[in-house]
Formats: C-alpha cells, structure tokens, sequence
C-alpha cells in the first residue's frame, strides 16, 4: 500500500494518494478489481509491478494458504481444510503439504505463462514484442488469479471481437475459478465418474451457469439497440464472455452500463453465485449454491435427504451453505443501504449501487460506475466490504470466534409453522 | 371479476376492461392491493362492495380454508394443518373445527366492528355519518385483511398527522397479521411464558422489525428534504407507520416515491418478510425469518442444534424454511428480470420494478408506480405473482404434487466444501 502511494508508483510522479492508494492495494490483494483509478493510466510500470504482486500474492497466496493453515493451525480451521486436502494427498505430513503446495504454485505460473506466451505472439504485431509480452504476463497473471484489472482504459473492449483473445484468458481465469481440489482430482481421476461429489457439484454448475448465461445474455442482448452494429460473431463471443467474467474475473468486453436493466441483474446474480471453494474466485461458491438449490428441491419433493449423484450430502454441509447465504444476502443489503445513505446525495442510481457492492463482495470487478465515484467513507466502506467477501463469511467467523465449546444442553423439541 | 367488468361497477357507468377488472379482483382475493384502477375514483358503490367482499373472502377465508382442508384432506395437506390446530383445539373432530373457524371468524368480525365505529366517530364530522360509515367499514375490512386498497387517491396520505387513524388502522391490521394460531394462544395462555415456541418467535420477531424499522427510517428519513415541513410528531407517527405498512398492509401516509433510497429498499426488505403463518399478511413469514436467522447463528457459532426459548427446533422446519427463502428469491428474481425485459422499453427504473415485483410476491399491495403503468403482459406476470405469492411456495408445491413416494434409497454421504 505504501508502496502504491509513492510517487514512483504514479504516472505522473505526483502521489495518488494514501485513500486511493489503499483502495487499489486491497481490491488487488482481495483479487476484487474493482478501481478508483486506472492501473493503465494512473501508475507508473513500478506501480503496475506492484499491483501484479499483490494479485499473484493475493489469488495464488490464498490457496497456498489454505494448506499451510491446515498444517499449523488445523485444529483451529477445523474440517475444512483437512477435507479439502483429502482427495489431494494421502499424507498429512508436513513433508507431503509442502509439496502439495508447490505443486499448486508450478501448476499456476506454468498455465500463466502458455498463456501469456500465446498473447504475446497474438499481440506482437500490435503492440511490438517488449509491449507485448508486459501486457500478456499481466494479463495472464490478472486472469488466472480472477482479478479483473486490464493495462487498458476500457478493460478488454478493444478485443470484443478477437476469438483468441476471448478464449485465452476466459480458459485461464475459469480454470483459476474452479479451485485447485477440482484440478487436482481432474488430474488424478483422470475420468468423470470418478471425480469426487465436491468436484462434479462444482463442474456440473459452473457448466450449466456458463450455457445458461450464454443463451439468456445472447437473446436478451438482441433487444438492446446498443448491439445494433455487431456481427453475429462478435455477439456469440460478447455474450459468451460475459457470461463467463462475472463469476469472477471481472475484465469485460462491452460495456456494462450499455447493457439491458435484464442483463444487468442478471450479471448480479451471476457474480453473487461466483467461482468454487479452494479457487482464486469469490462469492457464495458454486457448490455453495448448487447445496442450496439441492436442499430446496429435496423439500420440494418431501424427500428424506439432500442428494446428488448417488450421494447423501450431509446436513451439517446444507448448514454451513445457508450460513454463508444469509450472511452474504445481509452483508450485501446492509452494505447497500449504507452506501445509498452515504453516496445518495450523489444521487446514485439504485442498480449501480447494488451492482458495484454484490461485484465488490464477490470480487468480481465489474462496475457499473459507482466506484469511481465514491467519497471517501465510501471507498472505505466498499474496501471492508472486498475484504469481508473475499475471505467469506464462514472463514472470518472461525477466525474472529476463539474455539468457542458449543453447548451440550439437549433443548427439548418444539414446532414452528413454515410457509 | 365478471362483476367487476360490469358498467355498473365503474364509476363512469363504463366497463373498466376486462383485464383491468381481473387485476383488481386477483389482487383483492390476493388481499394484495395492488391496483391498476383506483378504488376510490374509477369504481362505483357497487364495485366497491365486491372488491371489499373479494378481500374479506380472499383474507378471513383464507384463515378458515386452512381449518376446513385440515378435515378434508387432511392427510394431503400433511403436518402443517394439523400442527397449526394442535395449539387451538384439542379435539380433531368436524364439529371442533367447525367451532374454531366460527371463532375466527366472529374475533375477525368483532375486531373488524370495533375499529369501524371508532373510525366512524372520528370520521363523521369530516365526511358526515353516512360517508363516514362506509369509509370506516370499507377500510377496516382492508386494514384486518391486510389488503391496502383506500377509497383515497393517495391512500392514507392525508392522515399522516391523525394518530388515532394511524393507531387504530394499524393495531388492526397488525393484529390481522400475526396468525390465528398466536391470537387463540394469546387468548387462551395469558401468559406471555406460556406461549408456544411458534408464538414467542412470532411475537419477538415482529416486535424487533417493528422497533428497528421505526428507528431506522426515522433516522434516515431525517436527511430527506422532502420531509423538512414535518413536525416532530409527524415524522414520528409516519416512521411507525411506514414501518408497520410493508408488512403487508399497504396503506402508506407518505409518498413511497419521495423517500430516499435507502428507506425504500429497507422496505423492500420489510415486505419480503411480511407477516406471520396463518394470519392475512403474506411474505416468506416472520416465523420463516426468524428460524432462518437462527439457524445462520447457530452455524456461526459451530452450534449442534437450531434453539430458541430453550426448545430445539427440527431439523425439517429449518429445511423448509431454506425452501421457502430460496425459492421465494429465485420468484422475485426470475419475475423481476422478466418484467425488467418485457417493460424496459418503457424505461422503468429498476428499484420501482423490483420494488413492486416483491409487494406483489409478499402481497404488501405498496407500489413505487410500476403496477399502474404495466403493459397487459406486465398485468398478467403480476397477477401471477400475485396468485403465487398468496398461497407460498410451500403450500402451492403441495396442492400440485400428487403425494408422490419419496425415494428411500440411502444413499451413502461424502463431502462437499462450502464457504
Ligand atoms: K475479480
Ligand atoms: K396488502
């Protein structure tokens, strides 16, 4: 942060200043992407370098850290990470999580730089190789740790209508969003059937979110006059991009303030669901919400349990996933209201506040423009907000509660009316 | 609805249209308020009377169809029914239950009486005894419903100031709101100790949203320009009022549209709570919130049972409750980008639209200008909404499934990450 605050970290010399310097270094290491300036155009390459660290240490970082905890403080963080280490490893020796953990580490910056070596062939011509190969390796660094800032003004707008572009760096950051238990178990299974329940839960939804949000943006989008003018490529590609970024790369390839009011809400749920648990991605998790959809069903249909794939999925999980929606929903509609109050002499539109805290919370990135805007306790409150939702609601609670001995007294049962 | 298509039902001696008449029938059996005509201006006497016959039958009958189908088909409906008898009435016989719904019926009507005559007293110097009588019936039956249709052009705008308007109307329609079963339990416990579970969570929970939704829009409300002429005791009755109103009444003492946005999505909220199982009101229920909330708590805190009051609550009201939020969200949402599509050529603001989808869907009959300029596609999305929201998403999915067996295969657990 300080570092981001110096002059040599500005464009023009002169300091951004402390508040905006802050706001960039946390949405960077929170892998939000959300900007009260222009990585492009307001930092130096010193400042950019920066930023680059703070979101390879702040993406990557975050799931080497989930190992390492489970090592030194596995009591602490409980099932979690004990279970997320299971289908990975045999061994709980400190010995095989160090190699677990350099695994991950190979495994990222080897995707990363096939990407960026791609781009930087693609974009040579256009930019020359030195320029070329800066904005690849920052871009690529940007997508596989879903972090949403671009070296361009207008994220990737220029590149609507370039395939390989699109594909590149959608492949990284989806990859990057699906978690590295997922990887892993792809790897050693090696065939579908025999992935884990977790890792088919998580490829089975964000698959479905994936089509789902392709077909809905791509009809609704035929009604916006804004796409008058665009090929039927360039509309396959734009709505299948950003179909794909809100949960949670955050670049964007069209304007989102041009987009439908439909569009718009629609990309608000997208971001609020996000990428999966374990991944450089935020919001609720896809597992998250496909446990929520499973439960709702099974209700429904006055099932006896929650199941999928053959599987029983344990009540303990449904749980844990409605805590994390409920306090996410809270956490949203608070911050919202706050943020009406606080900005709302600015006369601020209604949806833009909601898109930029849902995207903020989720660290998707996109913004409909309130950021840019916002006051001083605004982007306070907007930073608490990236912290909060990029650590999520269940991994603060068991870090702010001191191992608390839950309470044994066995409460006789008594009814409540529902519906 | 035919008879509200009747020329004799408008005020012009023209037929109103039949969409229009079937609106506004849907929304008074609804006992939702929402309205594409004004009761007041655009119907006769005649239309009047019907639309106030509609809502005590879609309101009191409601009440007293969940007693009649518990004999009827009583093992169809299931547990619910039954539950809600248990505290009311020992004996599951026709002629018990044939008692009981007699009870609520004459306790709606002599609650309903009381407050007419007190209003007719109040009104009758204003309108004279014979406007002042119809209008004081006319609106009490709306207040125990919660149904929120005035005879006024501005609902009950011009009595921002009156408390005992203010007071009577809404110690009715709160009343209305909470749920036979809570009333008979009150009546027969006298003590607050000895209320079940169901109606100490009931009780405490309206209270708190209550309290805290009076504090809250009377703060924020203090920085809106538009209230700089209110008094002190204006400011205060109508923070009350606007409080109590979203869930679900309908009336409103000042104008939705000029509160700040933050008081309006605050009520969006309100609304999507509602009022409680069993009673007029609508929303996913006070109860549904309360146990929500609990279960999140108890989650936080790596509790081993959902408790409250020193009673566990089962494992299956929390799953129905998390049925009853998810898919009442996934309603509101789906109708909201739907009518955001099919009305956003008429560039309707997004916070109006969703805030109208939920009073519709929580059948709290509170409009920020949507309903009245919707499209007859617009009309009929609302209806259903309407129509869904009235009967809950719990008792619809049992009335459409036959009772189908659920599957018994035990499937065997494994383990999904969440958060
Ligand atoms: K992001
Ligand atoms: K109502």
């Amino acid at each position: 942060m300080i570092l981001l605050a110096l002059p040599q970290s500005s464009a023009d010399g002169e300091s951004v200043g402390l508040i905006d310097a802050l706001f960039m270094a946390v949405s960077a290491v929170c892998v939000t992407g959300l900007a009260v300036l222009e990585p492009g155009s307001d930092f130096s390459y010193f400042g950019q370098t920066v930023i680059l660290l703070l979101v390879q240490l702040g993406g990557l970082g975050f799931m080497i850290f989930g190992v390492t905890v489970a090592i030194l403080v596995g009591k602490v963080m409980g099932l979690k990470y004990r279970l997320l280490l299971q289908p990975t490893t045999n061994t709980f020796s400190a010995r095989g999580i160090f190699r677990l953990a350099m695994t991950i580490l190979l495994l990222a910056l080897a995707l990363e730089a096939v990407t960026a070596l791609i781009l930087t062939i693609h974009w040579s011509g256009e930019m020359g190789w030195v320029e070329a190969s800066y904005a690849s390796i920052f871009h690529s660094v940007m997508a596989f740790n879903n972090a949403g800032f671009t070296l361009f003004d207008n994220s990737m707008e220029d590149y609507l209508g370039d395939p390989l572009v699109n594909v590149s760096l959608s492949a990284l950051f989806i990859t990057g969003g699906l978690g590295f238990m997922v990887l892993v178990d792809l790897f050693r299974k090696r065939s579908l059937r025999k992935l884990s329940l977790h890792s088919k839960l998580v490829l089975v939804t964000s698959g479905s979110l994936l089509i789902g949000g392709f077909l809905f943006l791509f009809m609704v989008e035929l009604f916006n006059p804004a796409t008058e003018g665009l090929s039927l490529t360039e509309r396959l590609l734009a709505a299948y991009f950003q179909s794909a970024t809100p949960r949670s790369a955050g670049f964007n390839t069209v304007d989102i303030g041009n987009m439908l009011v439909a569009s718009q809400f629609f990309i608000i749920v997208l971001m609020f669901i996000g990428a999966s648990t374990g991944g450089t991605g935020g919001g609720i998790k896809t597992n998250t919400f496909a446990i929520i959809v499973l439960a709702t069903i099974n209700t429904f249909r006055s099932g006896h349990q929650v199941h999928a794939f053959h599987r029983k999925i344990a009540l303990e999980t449904v749980m844990r996933a409605l805590a994390v929606v409920v306090s996410s929903l809270a956490w949203i509609i608070g911050t919202t209201l706050l943020l009406s109050i606080t900005e709302g002499l600015h006369n601020v539109h209604f949806l833009t506040t909601l898109f930029d805290v849902v995207s903020g919370f989720s660290t998707a990135g996109l913004s409909m423009g309130l950021t840019e805007e916002l006051s001083p306790i605004g982007k306070i409150i907007m930073m608490i907000t990236m912290f909060v939702g990029r650590l999520g609601p269940l991994t603060l609670a068991y870090l702010l509660t001191y191992k608390q001995r839950p309470s044994r007294i066995n409460y006789p049962e008594d009814k409540v009316l529902i519906g």
